[in-house]
């Protein structure tokens, strides 16, 4: 078996016990998440939210970039989307880095060095300030667009809410 | 109740039955995942992926943009991973679009028209192709990374392969 079938393998369990065929492209719940693409939680799983209830954006760290601003601003336009909950987590591969040591390490393994800003931060609460910061100066979100904010402990499972 | 409670209630029923505490920042299957924001699915469900096993990079279609590719490069020289798994969906809100309209329903709800290419697509399995072979020829991963290609069916909750 290829690295190929055995995806498929998995996925034809998962198709044979699916039953969310029905759920609409609109997310139920209005809602859009936005947090890092660490492999050890789901969006979903920690703030209990069910299939077809969200949009999930991820990203290293999730940062508000110009992508994510894409992919948001498409999900409150087009999709009707109403809210975005914005989730930093502990021991982020992001948390405590410098670009210039991302960028060396990017160039061992490739051999070729880097210009990309890859938006290390120091501080995790601070981040998350940041980023609803850059949302809500964003102009391309209805008015009565709402963000909030949490931090995400990895070994507890718990969310911390971040005050403005 | 505000709906910062609610998450918070929801996440601490999480808290209470979560076991994933002693789980390492470096994916253990070496994978990355790309996909769309979608509600109607997660990336580990289709693939039949554990927490742990895979970092999960979502945007809008699950494009390779600047950001993924930021995301994916500190992926592998920094976490580890080796390949990446690119998913695109049906039924999309990207797919059959312009950045016309697209633009156009921004400028209704928000007021502002905005520049952003939203990177909708007339061809699911071209664009997986095209973002295949936009991974393909970045120079920032390592010599043995690799890539892989699906389409999925939110109807069905299929993945099929898309060949190069």
């Amino acid at each position: 078996m290829t690295v190929r079938d055995d995806f498929l393998a998995a996925n034809l369990a998962y198709a044979e016990a699916f039953h969310s065929g029905e759920l609409q492209v609109r997310p139920a719940r209005s809602l859009a998440i936005l947090t890092c693409m660490d492999s050890r939680y789901t969006a979903q799983g920690v703030l209990g939210v069910d299939l077809g209830d969200a949009h999930v954006i991820r990203n290293a760290g999730g940062r508000v970039t110009d992508d994510a601003l894409r992919s948001l601003v498409l999900s409150a336009a087009l999709l009707g989307t109403r809210q975005c909950v914005l989730i930093h987590h502990s021991d982020c591969g992001l948390l405590g880095r410098s670009n210039e040591e991302l960028r060396a390490r990017v160039a061992e393994v490739s051999g070729v060095e880097p210009a990309i800003d890859f938006l290390p931060f120091d501080d995790l609460e601070q981040s998350v300030r940041d980023d609803l910061q850059a949302l809500r100066t964003c102009p391309l979100f209805p008015p009565d667009y709402e963000t909030l904010g949490f931090t995400y402990d990895v070994r507890t499972g718990r969310l911390a809410p971040v005050e403005r």
